[in-house]
C-alpha cells in the first residue's frame, strides 16, 4: 500500500467511525451526552486531518522528507479530549477536581506540541532535546492517569471504577506505540521507512480513536442505565445527572 | 471605494461600535455581564482584523490573489463567541448543557478552520473538498441552532425565548451570506472581482458585529429588567443569577 | 554574557523553579490544589520556551534582526494563567464572575498577539500602531485588576484581600518592565543592544514567574491552614473548599 491510500485509509475509517459513533451513542443524561459529544468531535476532526494528508497538504518538508504537522493539529485537539473523557469518568463531572483535569490536559498538550517542535528540527540533537522533553510530558499524563484519577475513580461506583481502568489501560497501551513507531522511523533510528510508519500510525489511530470510542459506547450505555435504574447507588456514588430538569 | 478603503471602513466601525456597545451595555447581572463581554470583546477583535488588513498584513498570495487569513483568525473566536451568546440565551446559562455547547462551539471552530484551508488551497478540487466540509460543519451549526437549542429556549420565559428566536433568525440569516459570497468570489466562480468580495463582507461584519450586538444589547436589558422585577417567573423560568453576593 | 548565555539561564532557572514550586506548594483543597498547578504549568512552559531559543529554535529574522516569537507563544499561555491565579484569589473561585475573569483573560491574549503583530511588522509605523493597540489592551487590563475585581477582593476575608493586593501590585509593576524594555530595545527606540534586551526580560520573566510564584505559594499556604483551621470566617467569608468529598 502507498503512503496515500493509508491516509485515504485512515479519512474513510475516521468519517465512517464518526458516523457510527453518532448513531450507536445516546445521550440520555448530560454525562452520556458528553461522552458522545466527545468521541465523534474526536473522529471527525481525525477525519479532517488525514483528508489533508491524502490531499498532499498538511505536511513541510524537513531534511528531505515530509513532516506531517496535520497529525500534530490533529493529536492537540483530540487527545485532550480522549483524556477529558476519562478524567469524566473517573471523577462522574470533570469540575470536581478541575486543577488536576487543567493540570492532566497541560501535560498532554505540553507533549503535543513538544513532540511537533522534535518533528521540526533538523538538527538531530535538537531532535532528540524534544522527543526527551516530551517524553517526560507523557510521564506526567501517565503519573496522573495511574495515581489521583486512578484513586478518585476507586471511590465510584463498580460500573465507572471498571470502565475507568479499562479504557485507560487500552489507552496507555495503544499510546505507547506511537513514541516507539516514530522512533524507530525515518526521523528517529531509521529502521522502518515512512509509508510503513504511516501504516501504523494509521492503524493505532483508528483503534485508538474509532475502536476506543466504541469501547465508550458500550461502556457508557451501561453506566447511564445503571444510572437512570437507580442500580449503581452504593455508599460513594452520586446520582445521575438527569438531561431535562 | 477600494479594497483598503473598505478595511479603514470596517476598522472604524468596529472600534467605535465596540465603544458604543460598552457604554450602552449594562452589568446588572451575570447573564447581563456575559452578554456584554461577549459582544465588545468580538467587535475589539475585529476591529485588529481589520486593522491588519488596512496595513496590508494578514493576507498571503495563494495563486496570485491575496487570501487574508486575518479574517479566519478573527472568525475562529468571534464566531464562537456570538454562538455562545445564543446559547447562554437559550439555556439561561451555558453550564447547563456544557456537551451540546461543546459540539456547537466544535462545529463553528471546525467550519473557520475547513474554510481557511479551503482559501489556502490552490488546486480548485481540494478547494473545493473543504468547501464542503465547512459547509457540512455550518449545517451542523444549523441543526443544532434550530433542533437542541430552540426546544431549549422554548422552556424558558417568553423574553428569553422570544430573543433566542429572533437573533438566531437574523444570525442564520446573515451567515449564509458569506459562502454565497465567497463562492462568487475570485477563489469561487469568479462572478465578483476581489474589491466587490471585501466591500460585502465588509457590510455583513459590521450587520453581523455591531448591529447584531445593539440587537442583543436592548433584549438583554429588557430580560434584565423582568428578571429583576420578578415578572418573567413563569413555571419554568429560572430566577436571576445576582452579581453579587 | 552571551544572548545564548541568557537563554540557557532562563531555562534552567525556570526548570528549578518548577520542580521548587512543584515540591514547596500543596494541595490540601481545591484552590491550593489551584494555585499549585498554575505556577508549575507557567514555569515549566516557560522553560521549553527558553530551551526553543537557547537552541537558536523560535525566532524568525524581521527586518535584520531576530524576533524571538517563542516568547510569545511562552506569554499567550503564562500570562493569562497567572492573571487566572489573582483573579481566583480575589473571587475565591473564577466561576463567580465568570465574564470578568473571560474579559480580564480576553484583553490579555489580545496585549499578547497584537505585541507580537508588532514585533513582527517590519514598518516602523504598523510596528508602533500594534505597540498602541497591545498597551491598549494592558490598560484594559489593568483597569479590570484595579477595578472590579480589587473590590472583589475587598469582600472577602482579610488572607485573600491581602495576598491580592500586594501580589497584584507585585505583578503589575514586573509587567509595567516589559513594554519599557522592548521600547529601548533594538525594535523600538534602539537604545540598548539585543543582548542586554534579552538580559533584562530574562531576569523580569524569572522574577514574575519563579520568585512571584514563590510569594504566592507562601500565601496560598497560610490561606488554606486559616481556611481549614476555620480562622478565617468572617461576616463574608465562604469556606474552605475541600478536595475529597
Amino acid at each position: 500500500m502507498t503512503e496515500t491510500a493509508w491516509f485515504w485509509t485512515g479519512t474513510t475509517g475516521m468519517a465512517l467511525g464518526a458516523v457510527v459513533l453518532f448513531l450507536v451513542s445516546k445521550s440520555r443524561t448530560h454525562d452520556e451526552e458528553a461522552h458522545k459529544v466527545v468521541h465523534v468531535v474526536v473522529t471527525v476532526v481525525a477525519a479532517c486531518s488525514y483528508l489533508a494528508m491524502a490531499l498532499r497538504q498538511g505536511g513541510s518538508d524537513v531534511g528531505g522528507s515530509t513532516v506531517w504537522w496535520a497529525r500534530y493539529l490533529d493529536w492537540s485537539v483530540t487527545t485532550p479530549l480522549l483524556l477529558l473523557g476519562l478524567a469524566m469518568s473517573a471523577l462522574h463531572g470533570a469540575h470536581r477536581r478541575p486543577a488536576l483535569v487543567a493540570a492532566l490536559l497541560g501535560a498532554d498538550v505540553l507533549m503535543i506540541v513538544t513532540g511537533l517542535f522534535s518533528a521540526l528540527s533538523e538538527d538531530p540533537t535538537h531532535r532528540l532535546a524534544w522527543f526527551l522533553v516530551s517524553t517526560g510530558a507523557f510521564l506526567a499524563v501517565l503519573a496522573a492517569l495511574l495515581g489521583p484519577l486512578r484513586r478518585e475513580a476507586d471511590r465510584r461506583d463498580a460500573g465507572r471504577r471498571g470502565a475507568y481502568r479499562r479504557n485507560m489501560l487500552v489507552l496507555v497501551v495503544l499510546w505507547c506505540v506511537y513514541p516507539v513507531v516514530v522512533g524507530l522511523g525515518p526521523h528517529g533510528l531509521g529502521v522502518i521507512g515512512s509509508t510503513t510508519e504511516t501504516g501504523w500510525i494509521t492503524v493505532v489511530d483508528l483503534l485508538a480513536k474509532v475502536g476506543y470510542g466504541l469501547l465508550w459506547s458500550r461502556d457508557t450505555s451501561r453506566i447511564t442505565a445503571d444510572d437512570l435504574s437507580g442500580r449503581s447507588a452504593g455508599p460513594r456514588a452520586s446520582g445521575p445527572t438527569p438531561r431535562r430538569r
